[in-house]
């Protein structure tokens, strides 16, 4: 039988264990042009929070008592494909079955030489690819400038800072415990790091790590900890809005400090994206992550949780951070 | 003697006539190379509620017990400077006097065969060129695209509608009486404008004006006008955010819904500018303003009151919305 995760309720609020059901599905048999995929890793990513509600989104919600999708990376174990042959891996957005059919149309092959594999799920897939985009094509950073992260340790998070030192800038994280603060600086290289958690005035901290100001905000959050961000930005500032991970599980529209003002008194800019917007330069992004990668300027943490059941637990555990880096579960 | 208007008390809320002051000066002594000059027109605009404020903006605040100064339109009376002669007008910030004392510093001369001279205040002054700035520079609209213009009958967004429609975009104004939508309409040519003051469902009503939606929207008021165009903003939407006259008298932080979502959806940009940033495009943006004038696809609206005793009343009422297009005071 054939393991799948099927979205059975959509979450109010935070997801519960119960939104989820397990189904057994009878082994797909391979036709002709098809392969046959094993799910080795998958990614569990706040995003996919949105998905799961019917509202007006970028991309369509995933539907009732179907299965759910994200990054994965399989393994080719039955090919009747002339492209793809037995033990190729490959990289899609799949659904959550231990074994799917596959027209091979969409799948990324990737090189198992770089390993984890889970990587193309990381700093090197469409995570590294986020924290690129967004900051190098809204963010525009200057050596010699400030940026702030939130959500730091998280995967696009930690990879943000690790870029903004690459292109010489000055990197300040916030984060929610004292254990990831501390990797921020020691293994990610962050100037300085923030635990929101145990900090009182959050706007007088983001101020003394960041003397000259902050001239980029690459967000992941949202909420009263972007509230304070706000309120250190430079003329001329710039606000990437990645993610709002603090509003996900919100039933009500969330509320908070109107942003008009602040926006005209500083000449400033706030640009919401996702990362497909920047799709022409992907070529370009995964050149230049890899070649980082490569070169050891661009390290990554990975938070992996063993086995396919564990799927939607992994996903829940992010919306109360969990994860240090990049939540993958290995099948 | 030569009457002054001054700073009397930084106002809490809506100015009050209290907060100012009429003092009697001497008349000024005009020095070698100096000029003596006549205040015509005054400009009084929203953005000057900021300056009275001593809050952290962009430009520093006016001092208490000190006159106020905006844009003037001036005849040259007496002059000890070689590059002015009497009968001259020029244009410039200037105080908020009868006469004043100039060293030709920063002076624009300005064509008097262009009447009325109030229109350097205007459609083709400040006015104007934030109107066209802030349009094609961060709204950069395409033909085909919807535009919805918030305070649409004031002198910015009037002529910002204006523009939307040279450039071959569909146009939508919201104003605060019918009379207003109606001179929308009949003289400035937007293709649809609403009163929000009677419509219930702004939502609903700005969507039934933008079959298309939302690709631009220039902000002129902030607020819950704002959070109506928003809901309706399509996918890569601009919003220019200009000015925010709905808070600027409030006492407290305004507050109201995030903004990270929608601008995440909707892959959106959100940014504030002060007319000053684009200086270096200055003039093209007055070649082009003056040109389309001359063709007289430009025309404009100016509610003109009369005395300079009157100049506080006349920048009080624009927060009531006493004005259609321009306020100008003539001394």
């Amino acid at each position: 039988m054939n393991k799948t995760i099927i979205l059975k309720s959509r979450p109010k609020g935070t997801p519960q264990l119960s939104d989820f059901e397990f189904v057994d599905e009878k082994m797909p048999e391979v036709m002709q042009g098809e392969l046959l995929l094993k799910t080795i890793f998958v990614s569990v990513d706040p995003y996919l929070r949105g998905r799961m509600s019917d509202a007006d989104s970028y991309v369509p919600p995933f539907e009732l008592n179907k299965p759910i999708s994200s990054g994965i990376v399989a393994e080719v174990v039955e090919s009747k494909n002339e492209n793809f042959k037995k033990g190729d891996f490959v990289s899609d957005r799949l659904e959550w079955k231990e074994y799917q059919i596959s027209t091979g149309e969409g799948l990324q092959k990737i090189d198992p030489s770089i390993q984890p594999l889970s990587l193309y799920l990381g700093v090197i897939g469409m995570t590294g690819m986020t924290a690129y985009m967004g900051l190098t094509q809204i963010g525009k950073p200057k050596a010699g400038e400030t940026i702030v992260v939130s959500g730091a340790a998280g995967a696009v998070g930690s990879t943000v800072g690790q870029i903004g030192k690459i292109l010489g800038c000055r990197v300040v994280g916030i984060a929610g415990t004292d254990e990831k603060t501390e990797i921020l600086k020691s293994k990610f290289g962050f100037d300085e790091a923030i635990n929101y958690n145990t900090t009182k005035d959050m706007k007088k901290a983001i101020a003394d790590a960041s003397p000259q100001g902050v001239d980029i905000y690459y967000d992941n959050v949202g909420g009263s900890i972007s509230d304070a961000v706000h309120r250190n930005l430079n003329q001329f500032g710039r606000i990437v809005v990645c993610g709002a991970i603090s509003t996900y599980n919100a039933t009500e529209m969330p509320m908070g400090p109107r942003v008009e003002g602040f926006l005209i008194k500083k000449s400033a800019l706030m640009q919401g994206f996702i990362v497909s917007d920047f799709s022409d330069k992907f070529s370009e992004g995964a050149k230049q992550l890899g070649q980082w990668l490569k070169e050891g300027k661009l390290t990554y943490e990975e938070t992996v949780v063993e086995g396919f059941d564990s799927i939607p637990q992994a996903f829940i555990d992010l919306f109360t951070g969990k994860n240090k880096g990049k939540m993958i579960v290995k099948v």
